[in-house]
């Protein structure tokens, strides 16, 4: 199960803007990919050093810089990054602790953006993503191995839609994107588990499905955590006041806006269909309680009284006058035979 | 039981503004069917070609048009009515796309609403209804047939009512208007439905009811997924500061804004009501439970002494004076006759 | 039982403004009162036709005119009437519709006012008011007939109070007085239910309780239906820019503004009073099942293995040396005297 | 237990403004004492009769003079005193009806706020309280007799703190704090009884700890009441714009402020406190009859089969081989012991 | 267990301002420590009188002072104290009063700011902190011994990080990072808890889980309450328009306002996830009673029947067949074994 929080603790007592890595380790080397591209030009170069980066930040270049890197556990080379495109220490700090409630603040020369991919690998798998959005340059960072960036690459590598043909902006619309659509697909798993849980739960209610329910619904609530703030986030860029953020690409910011809020949706659906589930299970388990206490006493009731007029029969008593009648026998048998009816009916007339 | 999300994985990693339809194909053949009309005019026309309606987009013509196309799912055709009419393509990928949250978008040159229709058949049904409403035409897009708008059509063919004399907004009003009222209709159903399971809940609580509470309250929670934003969409609407709604069609748009807070004042009432008839269901069958063991614990409580005392005197000891007595029989009936009179009258003063 | 929804689906597919009753029709007749006056004039009229309301139009009077319709099921009479005092015919179309949500809406020329009144007949009844306030004119629309607003028509007759030195806008607010009052008299009724339902519920938890609980409940979430949109409502008013409602006016709006608040906060005390009951009854039934399981499992404990030991010596093997001792019998009485004393010792000292 | 509401239907019908005390009265004699101070100046006097109040109206004089009076329930002392001091009708028939909401009503001339004062006599005991604010007196009126105030009344007498230096608005401010501060007495009462029933629930769940659950869910429900509004009307007072309130007594205001968001924080966190104890109430009575069950089902696990046993043996049929053995009743005792032995086991390694 | 609540009660009464002391006292002796720092100076001393710290309050010095008290339950101290530095009366009585909740006052000369610091000791420890942040000092003050602000001390100083550089809302914004960062360790805690009950829970549901998880959800309630005024404190201050915190600081208590704001996501995740758990304790004890009471009644149906039948036979009649027959033993003991094998095979398909 996705454990519910990180160890943070190592870092108390820390100055503000220390660089230390918090989370665990996915990736071993760091992997650094720049892309420079406009309608006309495209370059793709995988940097040996941090330093091979730099040249990218150069404000008068008219392409538009990609830099992505895999990998954020060594303090010294995005100090060094950080360093050169001229991030705030606390930026860096918190692009190197995975550990971060998905925001995006906004300075004069590039925006910070932090939010949470997702996939699916058994369990819900979440991994932190980090974007800085500048003129003309975009820097993400990821935690393990960026594939799920894979398809933008090709975009802009066979120049496919418009990609080419906008800024920076347009870029870090298309990340954010790619990023929120991979939610949808988690719902849909969400989605088919409940409902394979629905025929379930009225077939049979099991502790299975119980343990099934309670792990849907832990899931729930850790996505819901990455999902609610993403919604301010967005929100947050397409009406701010950025001047990175050119107003045609707000417009595709307002969809990512609306994905949002019907993920948002679709999840307190689900959770309010999980919690109706889980009283549905409830009540199973009281009804069939019910059910076989039913039986139980029937059977006791049936039973019970037949046992004891055998009982009385079985009596040792010397003088006992039914014991030497001819008919004494079948007549018992035949008085127990109508106490066992009558008791039958009875129920039968109570309707159990 | 209807779906609970709609399978849009498909379009993860496509760039935006790919056209792809996403949602079950209602219909095989896209129909579309032209209105136009004004206080004199009246003109009805089925298009073969989608060609047919570019000319209703020219501005000049003092005629109001309604376009209506029923089947959303060939992107080719979608693509050239948005390139006409000048739509931008992530509303064409809207259009197409089956699993939307209801919303209002406000372009200068026309709007584009979206929302659910909801129908009873059996179930509920939800189809998704676009409208985009230009300065003198409308466009509606259904799944399936429109067949909800033929009232409204019979209305401008026989020029009843005032829709002949207003313009394009107050017929999207009208096309509004009959979406909204059959929401009407799915609640006197639900409400119908929540009655009939107050009476047979106090009368026989069964699993059956058990099931139907559940299947109401998880067809609340769909609905009210639709009907929310329907309040935000109408309300936006009637405050908003499109120059393509006049003012004498708000005070219409205020009424159905009206009727949007009465529905979900309505439902969130059933809401309650099925919340509370599920802690009735518990607490009936709790109830139950303790007489059904009532019943049970009397009976072991009358028999099992009478049982072992019939058990005593059915031992084979040698030397057991009471069995040679001559009223011991009659005196151990009378005995027992006793013990289980007493329990009565226990159970009795209990009030059991 | 109220209905929790009314009959509106006949009206779908209708043009707006169509004038159609919803509702069931609660008097046969309309009766048509008209009262005029100022501090020195006082004039009252049961009007034959709908004509004769129509002078009362007449801005230029200096006396107020209320004229009370009871009676609301007749199109054509409130078609004139609306046609006669300028009102938009949405206006007409829901004074007619019983389902309506209480509101205010704000027009130039008058306000229209629509709110429940309930009174308790057994159940609670409701029964929807209309009232148009104009510059020097008060229409009322009622379902039955209006005993209700007979102390203000007194008030009126005799001179008492300030009624008759102020305007058309003190006589609306008489009238939501009056109904606003009945509402206390409603919580009043619901307050000593709960009253005496607490005392019940700690005697004697039943299912006639039970069932009284969820009337309570579904009453409440019904009134609270009716009160809530009431805030608004006079909220509204009394903070509204309606120039027909003058600053001296305002202060006695606030005061029924007060008294709704009041009521809301009422009603939702009580909603958690019986939420919490509903509590009380399910610990109180759980708790109750295991005080008579206890008794079962003690008797079941008791005599079981009292019977078991009688069972042994009523083996018929030849060989049972015990059957022939000479103190066999007492002995065995003795063990399980002595069985059963234990076991009474055992229960006493876990404090069953 | 305190009643759930006050009958207040009396009133219903009566012109606004109509003086009628609503509550129960809780003195026989009005008592009305008379305070002006200033910080070299001191009177007190017991009125006789209203009349000699009214000098004190007088704006001139320098002194603060404080008027307060015990017993409302005579409407033509009131009546009286509210034309002199030009109160609005529905302020002094507000003052009389003891079933007000906290609130506080800002007229130029005067403030009117009226709030509820707790204190313990066993149960939550509850009174209204009203306070008149002008600029340069304070009329408070109670239900009862003004005990809760001597300390402020012997902190003029004796110039204790800086009371004498401070206008009216202080003295206003010091009534209200000492009101508010016995709130935390109640508060600290219903914590130690939280605390004690904690206890309680874990040794022993029983009705009477159910009762008390309930007992203090009622009183929180009903002292939350009071409470609620107090927030939003000391609020009002502090950030409002009323002259009668200078600059220096609104820091003190805020610090009331303070006080009564801790106190409802606090009411809301005993809210939760009380809700979960009630779940673990139910908890624990679930689990322990599972405990009595499991007892129940051993014995009757172990017992049933061996008395089965007996009763074979004890059957009368002539040919039964085993009855004629010379070892068959030690056997068959062998065999029980068995039987028994491996259904101990059986529950032990089941961990029963 | 934590307390609900301190005793505030002995205050009620006395004039506001009053300086007593609230809550225990949790060291003998205060302590005093003054801290003078700029880039180039460091002063560190122990004071024994408080007149030693007077001179710090010197504006015109360029250093920035930095005095921390260490108790609180000394009135003549932090009165003259108070008079030194200019504080509001209020201020000093809320410092001793360590039942606040926190809270941020904005004066023109100082700002002041009270909240809690928690830390672990088995429990959850809460002690009151309270900062006054003038222009160039701070004063500090805690109930215990501050060993929280010794890594601070050090930082100062050996003139690590950037605080020796910045001024006295730095050294504030460091002393609540200081805080804040304690918060996670107790949110990492809270956590383990709740994953280690989460096992237990689906292990072996018990009344030890039951407490523990009672115990998590009380003292989350409580966290909550010193948590949530947090995010309005430090959102007050980032926003705020105060004087006294530059904006070069303003960035740092962003990230402190981010860190709240993650700490009561953190919080409200796990009080969603300790209600889950709570659900399914209850579902799984349900679950167990069902499981034991099949076995019950299996035992029961198939041997009642049993037993019933050997009672029969066991009866003493003259006249019975069947006892006479050959092979009448074997026979019964045939059609037990028949009962007892479809009994078995009805369980069987009946899937218990």
């Amino acid at each position: 199960m996705a454990k519910l929080i990180k160890e943070r603790s190592r870092k108390a007592g820390l100055p503000p803007g220390a660089l230390v890595h918090i989370g665990e380790k996915k990736t071993e080397q760091i992997k650094i990919t720049i892309l420079e591209y406009d309608e006309m030009h495209f370059r793709e170069q995988e940097a040996k050093t941090i330093e091979e980066c730099f040249p990218s930040k150069d404000k008068s270049r008219p392409t538009v810089a990609w830099i992505n890197i895999d990998g954020i556990h060594r303090s010294d080379i995005l100090g060094k990054l950080g360093e050169c495109f001229g991030l705030h220490p606390l930026i860096v700090e918190d692009i190197m602790n995975t550990d971060q409630r998905p925001k995006i603040e906004d300075f004069d020369e590039y925006n910070y953006i932090v939010l949470k991919m997702l996939h699916l690998d058994g369990e819900i798998v979440s991994e932190q993503v980090s974007l800085i959005l500048g003129s003309n340059f975009v820097l993400s960072f990821l935690e393990g191995d960026g594939d799920v960036f894979r398809v933008i690459r090709d975009r802009i590598r066979t120049n496919k839609g418009r990609i080419r043909k906008m800024g920076a902006d347009y870029l870090a619309y298309c990340l954010l994107d790619a990023i929120v659509d991979n939610y949808f697909i988690i719902l849909e798993t969400l989605g088919e588990k409940i409902e394979s849980l629905e025929d379930e739960l009225v077939r049979n209610p099991n502790p299975r499905v119980l343990r099934a329910i309670y792990h849907l619904k832990r899931n729930m609530i850790l996505l819901r955590r990455s999902v609610w703030p993403l919604r301010e986030l967005i929100g947050g860029m397409e009406r701010g006041e950025s001047l990175l953020i050119q107003d045609t690409t707000r417009i595709y910011l307002r969809d990512i806006y609306d994905h949002t809020i019907h993920i948002i949706d679709t999840l307190e659906t689900f959770r309010e269909m999980v919690a109706g589930m889980l009283e549905i299970y409830l009540s199973s388990i009281s009804y069939k309680l019910n059910a076989v206490i039913k039986v139980l006493t029937m059977i006791a009731t049936i039973f019970m009284p037949l046992t004891f007029i055998a009982g009385i029969y079985g009596m040792n008593f010397k003088y006992m006058p039914e014991l030497e009648w001819r008919w004494g026998y079948p007549m018992v048998l035949l008085i127990m035979a109508a106490v066992g009816i009558v008791m039958v009916f009875y129920f039968k007339r109570k309707k159990w």
